[in-house]
């Protein structure tokens, strides 16, 4: 190999580098399936590769409940944080920015440039906060439609994403068969279980009984951060896997015995209490309540108790993805989703890849999850 | 059989009835493991049945975190609410009264009348808080020894408990292996994992950031309700099982679509925040910190790392009981107790109930679990 050569594959095995996020804004009233409506939405956007000239190369990526648009890349050169699947998502990688058109949107009702319960109403001048309209998944889909529409896109060749963004990648199935050619669905279930909601209105109350939200009317800056740094630290314990964590923290102390009752005596209280601060300093609480209400709300058994009704419609090729360590959306719950598309006889597959890391398994690195989502787009 | 014997078997078939506490004060300073020390204490306990001459047939029940002394009987006739092991402790039962003399304490730190952070500091004439000395499993342990020799039991036929009575009799067959005969122990551990540890600082957290905490100085009647409830929340979650209560509530509806945002909608919300509230009036915030803190320090494991240097002193014969849903002490945790035990050549046993009520299967009624407490007595 020479050296022009090896020049030329550096583009192939690098990154996608510096992006820039874009905002979409509709001036066309928005209707929300409660029925309640918004003037105008925002939604915040990056995209990764070039749109082909027959606009059939796009691929969209919905992002999980504390993700946001930002899935490749750096913002500058001097950054190290990199968007949530840049391991995923580059020139070269399985989803492959040579080849697709790749896009992601904050959802609507979202915290990261969407328009969403911290936004302005411009009717009002002021936070939307508690009078944001009623929030479901088919809603944030509905939104990211428009999105698809402006970008001049019929049809996306793959809808793809992990957790809330797995039930919106169902949604779209679902709801727009004629325009998704496959999909994408990993850690991801039809509805919640009581278990789930009970985690959810636990982090719920946790918020509400902040004083600090002061009934969800709380200014910019000044949101109820002690309520919501736990409902983050409860979460979190959620999202791994009793088995990730004794092998990471185990009962490692960071303070062989603290000296003042109830600080930092365990490796695995400093680092959840730095997550609770962390999600404080870059989420909005109400935007918390309605996100996870929306996850809730979200159940794809039709009124007979079974997915078949609703799914009945979908033409798309499906591949669902479970881990056997995540108990937040257990494999059972991937499972009953496949079994229902190849009962009606949809071109659909379900792979479970054994990975320690719970819930998270989905955004961290593997072979076996790259050359799952890499076979399965070659397809 | 005619009326007369029917009658006799009244007693053998029938309940310990009404009960009353009583209040052992030990007057001389007690010293805790940490160091700290108070200059007396009170231990609230209750007994059912009658010590016999040899004052060989005491049988000592440890309750877990949120119990209390209160095992078995009712305090009036008119009451409905019975003691947290009722059908389990009474004249003819698996720990049978007519046979035995059943004692139960409130642990020491604990909130139900024994001496704890609620309790008034005789030296100061106000509430411990956070002045109560570091609480450990072994200290509690130290304090019921008091009792027992105040009631002038030299060796206990048995000690028996769940969860954090679990740990409590484990320490017992360990710290006082000459006065124990035999020990049961349910759904118990050896020590917590990272996850349960998470879990019980992230209630802490929630009872902390709570601004009526106020560092843990606050005044009778005016305690942290709201973090307090939201810690039970989701303590409360980690004592059910997903199958449990995917069976009780799945998705139920109490509001079909509550009015307001963030209302109770499911069934599993009105279920858990009542148990937060109750739980609130009936426990003390600070109590709960310290408790869950001697729980999160337990550890049996020896500094070599194995539990074969803890158990060496244990002559008391012993039985284990795991439960397939519980996965906040899971089974593995019960069996790596008795492998230990076996390997050491001692005399344990091991049962592990297929049970789907969660880490709260020992507080409910199941034959299996009768029978098998019944026939480990009888040996």
């Amino acid at each position: 190999m020479n050296d022009s050569e090896q020049a030329a594959h550096i583009p192939l095995e690098g990154e996608v580098g510096v992006v820039e996020y874009q905002d979409f804004i509709s001036r066309e009233r928005f209707q929300f399936e409660s029925g309640g409506s918004i003037s105008e939405l925002c939604l915040r956007y990056e995209t990764y590769g070039h749109l082909n000239a027959a606009k059939d190369n796009a691929i969209l990526l919905c992002h999980a409940l504390t993700g946001n648009h930002h899935a490749a890349g750096v913002y500058n050169l001097n950054e190290r944080k990199q968007g949530w699947w840049n391991f995923m998502v580059g020139p070269g990688k399985p989803i492959d920015t040579t080849q697709y058109f790749v896009i992601c949107s904050n959802v609507l009702g979202g915290c990261s440039g969407s328009t969403g319960p911290e936004s302005i109403n411009p009717v009002t001048g002021k936070r939307y906060n508690l009078d944001f309209p009623k929030l479901t998944v088919g809603d944030m889909v509905n939104a990211q439609v428009l999105l698809i529409d402006h970008l001049g896109i019929d049809t996306l060749h793959s809808v793809i994403g992990g957790s809330m963004g797995g039930m919106q990648t169902l949604q779209w199935a679902i709801a727009y068969p004629e325009r998704v050619g496959s999909y994408i669905a990993l850690a991801c279930c039809a509805r919640h279980t009581a278990q789930t909601i009970a985690f959810n209105d636990t982090g719920r109350q946790a918020i509400i009984s902040d004083p600090e939200w002061n009934g969800g009317d709380y200014p910019d800056g000044q949101q109820p951060g002690d309520g919501l740094a736990v409902a983050r630290m409860m979460a979190h314990i959620t999202y791994l896997s009793d088995t990730g964590m004794e092998a990471k923290f185990g009962r490692k102390r960071r303070n062989a015995d603290a000296e003042e009752h109830f600080d930092v005596e365990f490796e695995v209280e400093s680092y959840l209490r730095y997550q609770g601060q962390a999600f404080v300093s870059r989420f909005d609480a109400n935007t918390y309540l309605y996100l996870t209400k929306a996850l809730d709300r979200f159940d794809l058994h039709g009124p007979n108790g079974t997915l078949d009704e609703t799914f009945k419609v979908v033409s798309a090729s499906g591949l669902m993805v479970g881990f056997t360590s995540d108990w937040l959306y257990p494999p059972q719950g991937n499972r009953e989703v496949v079994e229902a598309l190849l009962r009606l006889g949809k071109d659909a597959t379900y792979a479970e890849l054994a990975m320690d890391a719970g819930h998270d398994s989905f955004l961290l690195r593997a072979p076996k999850l790259d050359n799952l989502i890499r076979g399965f787009l070659a397809r």
